[in-house]
């Protein structure tokens, strides 16, 4: 078993749990932008819910992926989860976000950005 | 010495390490409001860059306070230190943001928020 | 592409990245035993370092995996990539260790442990 | 009210929330050597428990600190607040140990590293 393989992008959560990467398809060379990523619908309770999301980056032309951009924390039942942040990057690439439910284990998404 | 007493607020180097809070004043108990936590104008380098921003809460009337309510961790370089957040608070209280810069340690800044 | 397939397990750069994971083959539900998860041989530079080691577990039997366990940051130059912690489980699963280098990105280990 | 007021060390909580640090007195410069920072006797419940261990270095002759030198965060009902690292420092120094109860806040302890 491999831990990629628990990662998961379909099924029947999927629909609250995958989370959302709102960015634009191309940007600048080193030019800030911003990106949201949020995961919509999912309960918010000390019990169960989304912990935590993740932003890596696969950039091309690097010999070693992924760069870890970012990291955002979420206490339940006080901060949905729910991050905006200014990234620039220098060359284009894929940006993945992780979203963590304590019950329902890991979920990506991913988006190409073109840096122009 | 006790850890409190390394937490700035002021000196020098405020200007570009105590994080800016910007949220309403008043908000409605149960109903998201945006928070943003920045700092402005600091380099973002492998060797020097604020490495990551948290927010407490300490909440009116509760007798064990602060409540951690998020952390953002930010990737030099590639990442500004700056988080939007969506949060929502039952009771009145005062959201703090401590800034932590890798060369000039921790930086606090604080805001009242009254629930109506 | 799929995050999964950035987590890497083998290569030239596998003998001083991976995890190594120290903990019994089998231990007793609901008993606390400990685990040592260490990465060797690895350079503690600002520029270059293992910035955190993060342990999951894969439980057998449940439905939606993996839980993530704990999660260390180690300060390059101060602390080196090597934790001990003490866990306790219910059920048999696979120990799962990402450690993140910022200029290799992310590697893997696992080792299964058997409740009785 | 500052930030650091909501840090506590003392009153009835403090037996089972004081982080306690366990490291030499005295150490080599840049020789590692073992850390233990735990907390004893706390529930580990999802309801209740440590959630995470900061520790923080004040390098005695650096202007600004403290350093953050690492951070252990803990899944309740499966891992004790109880956390093993190597450090290594070329400074006499102040060790603070943060340990934060998702019920009762911030507590803090910390202990004095003379370098020979």
């Amino acid at each position: 078993m491999k831990f990629g393989d628990l990662v998961r992008s379909e099924g029947d959560k999927a629909k609250n749990h995958k989370p959302i990467i709102d960015c634009p398809d191309s940007v600048k060379a080193g030019e800030e932008f911003e990106v949201r990523v949020y995961v919509e619908g999912h309960p918010s309770r000390v019990e169960h819910s989304i912990r935590f999301i993740e932003i890596y980056f696969y950039e091309e032309g690097k010999e070693f992926n992924p760069i870890k951009l970012a990291k955002a924390v979420f206490t339940p039942g006080y901060v949905a989860p729910d991050v905006r942040l200014r990234l620039k990057i220098e060359k284009s690439g894929v940006v993945f976000a992780l979203a963590y439910c304590n019950e329902h284990g890991l979920w990506e998404s991913s988006k190409r950005i073109a840096v122009s």
